[in-house]
């Protein structure tokens, strides 16, 4: 087991999830690479050294470029704000470092295809922490889908219900608020939420062909932090569209921060010609399954508890019916894409699957300003 | 299709629930003989002639004796206190009536074997109202359990848990109330919920070889509604039992007026080598249903819906997903009542099962109040 | 109370509830008036008379004309396919009769328009029978927004899934089958599923401004029972459309044949700045019900089981607990529709709101086949 | 913060469990102390070196009473099998050391004592791990218990239903089976599985007067795989009782290997006078609430989801909606334990309330055995 040097751009609650999952991957996973938590990079010198004191981290840096520079350095993690992600980005596979990338890719598709261009240019290892696809119960859902047990699909349905941004007394911008300034998030719950669901889908249903969408912004200003002053608000608050799928199917998805109740509710469901798969994030160690061919009078949506040892990834945990959480997303993460480098087969969604991503949230925006369909570019 | 009059003694809760039954099953189910609404009897004489007016009886009567003496009516029905029902049951069979008796059968299983010997010395079809085994999920649940998808039991657990009778105001006896009345009802909620619970289970799961039961009064004295004065309480608030099958299965049994938040939960689960089943009064629809023997990663307990054509009685009813309600049970037990007049197949549970439970019901207040170990009588 | 004579045109599924309403209101609702089964019609001589044998309707006719032109008749209840609801209503109200009709009201608004002008004129009482607003927890869900608990309304979203029609050997037209038959039934799913869904949000929530949509039919041919050919398929398999609320909310509605799994589920979600409700028709006992003025620690969705007496209805039912089913809807509607009768306040939905209805079905079937974004005529 | 050395003995699955406790918790919490990995001790030295090797500790050993020995220990924590809890703990304490113990605390009532002398006598922090009380919503359920939301206790119902030793072929005693051999264990489910029942009830709702209980055991001989002869079992399968608190309440407790399709069903529900608790273990993450003095028409079950920042424990994870799993327990015991070790304020369970558990499993043994109720050791 070689030692993998991790330079960290980022001390935020992603931060946190990314440097937790290399910090504990190798005490449960056997792998070619120990992560080694070498450097983390914030702007702000007391609150990097705070992070790197927490968390075991060798040192502290204040600029990402110097990370870059540190031939110690294997990997670079990006978990800084959207706005920042590629120029880290493509400087990083330029020196040729490994680079993981939280999602969105970038902030559009134009800034993610030059992030593509530049890693695949400098053929080094390159990730995008849709970690929802490391769910066991959802990784499961792809092996059944994969399988072919579901046959012909004909729906898609997909949500991502929040409501933290509600009251108008929140600001948008600054510390832990950046996702409400457009210019730095890029947009709102669509390359936020709404990102999470098209990956998911994309990776369970295939491509996208064309979708209609509807965007609002429910709260119309908001005090600044940086600036003090209200000014517009330019995220979108709520996200909703169409869509047909390359393969034929019909779906509907939402992204909202609007909707009162519901703190992280993302569900999916899919309906096939034998068989439909439903999951949902405030369950996430369920997996719920309907097979039509099951003997009639017994016949009924199963809910499968997906704490067996021979459930994805479940065997590195605990014993049958204990239930891991949201963190163990990120570990899996960690020790696919570890694997991969060790093996030389990249693992998924490389930063070409995040692309696929912003080509449908381009077009979901585009289709809401334009009031029409929107075909996907592919 | 030959007509049935019927002679309904009762006009509270359960004779609603009775005289719609007889009124409504014609419609739904093809019988051999339709039940005629012929004479309600009740003390007062208003309710009465307001009760055969709201459901159609053709007349209306004070004393069960004219019931009985009257050539005209075929079967008696009784739905009144259990302190009525031996001497109600024992004169109508005596003079050679059809006799269904809401539950408990007698307020004890002396009165109770009184009772069988009449139905079985004069040979006239008899049923005891355990409504519960004519929901199609329990209906269901018996048909699995009888192909042998169980294998051996090992557990068997119920509850039915109410919380009406908390408030320390409430009083006993009178109108509504006289199940508060240890003279009137024989005993609390052992001959009332718990024998619900008892009846399915040895439907179920056989013959119950011994208890070991506590009961409690959690509110000692209450006025009493017809003399005005404050009085002890006799009833049990709550009786929970052990149990062990003739099978070996091990067991737990509790009903309770005292559990906050529940306003008629039954619920039984039984256990076994290869299968598991779960049922539960507040989704009555519902059937939860495990099969070791599913294959290991999509093994779960399947939501069964009970609303499909190949599901117990429901092709009689609407189209698959529509679900039905408590009245219904009472409908599909006299249609199975009338089917066993009809083939001279006498249907369950008689008087005789309705016997078997109060044994059990008597083992349970035995033990409860020596605090030992009872054997049931077989 | 008098007596009111009910000509039933139909005999189907829905004849068979609507007969089922009628014969049993007076059980359990003190009302103005007593419906009295006087003649059902349908066009097979054999199965009229075999439906008024069932149901106890005094005659059977097999001309609806002659229903019309029997002076005892009161009211005629339309229960028979959408082509016939607009000739045969018309002609009701132009002999002065009352009139119900299953919806949708036409098979597209021109021809409802035609049926609100006839009953306006005429000055009858008239009725759709959109069931579901007489779920008693959908009332509810009604009252509680109504009081003003929800505030400011930022989303809809509502679905009806079912999976009978995914086989391809099923036939269209003919016994049972109308409903994949266009002649028959104006519109697949559109007219079918997605109106209830339509029905009900428009009375929660106000009316809908504009939709995008997008249909599909999956299966292009089928054989017809009538001509014994293959033939195209003409209705919509499938229906989905993205809406905005005159209130500002933004929608989600998808109604489908082909979600395997699924026999009903129809469920709604309402989410406001300060409570939220769900529902689901696949236990239409409970309302899901989230208050975000409850104290943080305790607050959560709450599970309302529907069965007390001071919900909706209740009261003329069981004790608490216990649940009722399906048809019960449309004994509601029938208590609502009669007490309205009585005291000259009409009860909705009448056919003006079952034509505000038919304009969404109409821009939703105007959006998929032009694939824009539709005004909805208010 | 100042270090504190941990001596960890045992590297199964609780070895695991405690292992990333200490390694994790400074992350989280900020702490007085911060745990460091010192030795792990197992007999087998391949194995005691490559669980040092995965986990991080600085050494390993094969004798336990080298870790005592050993000045630099500050901790000694007990995770190997339940027939040397005794005299590792009595000898730690003796040393001097702080003594952490995995639960039950000895195999009988007999043992626990002598070692919460050793213990007390010692003065040294001491703690066993019953670490469902650190489960968030349990934590959450202590809360409003003590606040005095429920009123008066009428009823507690627990279980601990699990499925992993139904089948014959399984052998006892040996590498990870040392739970079916008693002479290791102590007893069966008994000392596993009802153990964690009884210690939070008692946290919950004060000491058990008194028990009645029966025990089985289903299968009655396994091969030994020490001795590789077919043996008589000497555990129990499963374990039921009932019991009468000192509050007055009454409860049903139940644990079980032979429930076919739980694999770690630990529920508890509790109802007072005006609210209900109820938890579950295979979806920790939630607890469902009743309060009576909800308004009547909304009064429901909230399902509280136990992940915003004022629930138990929660503002140290990530964000509101997304879940903990199984092991933060073991953390949040840790974390509690090192504040309590900083305040010199002790925290529990105690070895003395782990006694207090071991003098209801030993009455529940001896009822179980002379079929009479038992009074609790109190």
């Amino acid at each position: 087991m070689k030692n993998l040097n991790i330079g960290l751009v980022g001390y935020g609650f992603m931060g946190r999830t990314h440097a937790n999952a290399f910090r504990s991957v190798s005490n449960f996973f056997d792998l070619p690479y120990r992560p080694i938590l070498n450097t983390v990079c914030a702007r702000n010198a007391d609150r990097a050294n705070a992070f790197a004191a927490q968390w075991g981290f060798n040192k502290a840096e204040t600029d990402w470029r110097r990370l870059i520079e540190n031939p110690e350095i294997d990997l670079i993690d990006i978990a800084s704000p959207n706005d920042t992600h590629a120029e880290i980005a493509i400087a990083a596979a330029q020196a040729g470092k490994m680079v993981m990338c939280e999602k969105p890719l970038g902030r559009n598709a134009t800034e993610s295809e030059a992030m593509v261009k530049a890693v695949e240019a400098a053929g080094v290892p390159n990730m995008v922490w849709y970690n929802y696809r490391r769910v066991p119960a959802v990784t499961l859902a792809k092996h059944l889908i994969d399988e072919g047990r579901l046959g012909r699909i004909f729906h898609y349905r997909a949500k991502f219900l929040q409501d933290w941004t509600i009251s108008t007394d929140l600001p948008q911008g600054g510390e832990g608020l950046w996702r409400l300034d457009v210019n730095v998030a890029g947009s709102g719950v669509t390359g936020d939420l709404l990102a999470h669901t098209i990956d998911t889908a994309m990776w369970l249903n295939g491509g996208i062909q064309e979708v209609s969408a509807v965007t609002e912004t429910f709260i119309k200003s908001r005090k600044h932090t940086l600036t003090g002053q209200v000014e517009p608000v330019g995220i979108d608050d709520a996200s909703l569209f169409l869509a047909r799928f390359n393969n034929g199917s019909l779906a509907t998805f939402e992204a909202t921060r609007y909707a009162r109740g519901h703190k992280a509710l993302y569900t999916f469901e899919i309906n096939g010609e034998n068989a439909s798969i439903f999951w949902d994030l405030h369950d996430l160690h369920r997996l719920q399954y309907f097979d039509h061919r099951d003997e009639g009078q017994v016949r009924g949506w199963r809910s499968l508890h997906i704490t067996d040892r021979d459930h994805p990834y479940m065997s590195h945990w605990w014993v049958p019916g204990l239930q891991i959480g949201y963190e163990h997303t990120f570990i899996h993460q960690v020790a696919d894409f570890l694997e991969g480098v060790g093996s030389g087969k990249a693992s998924s969604p490389s930063f070409r699957d995040g692309l696929a991503t912003d080509h449908v949230t381009d077009a979901v925006l585009e289709s809401a300003s334009s009031r029409k369909w929107i075909t996907v570019k592919q």
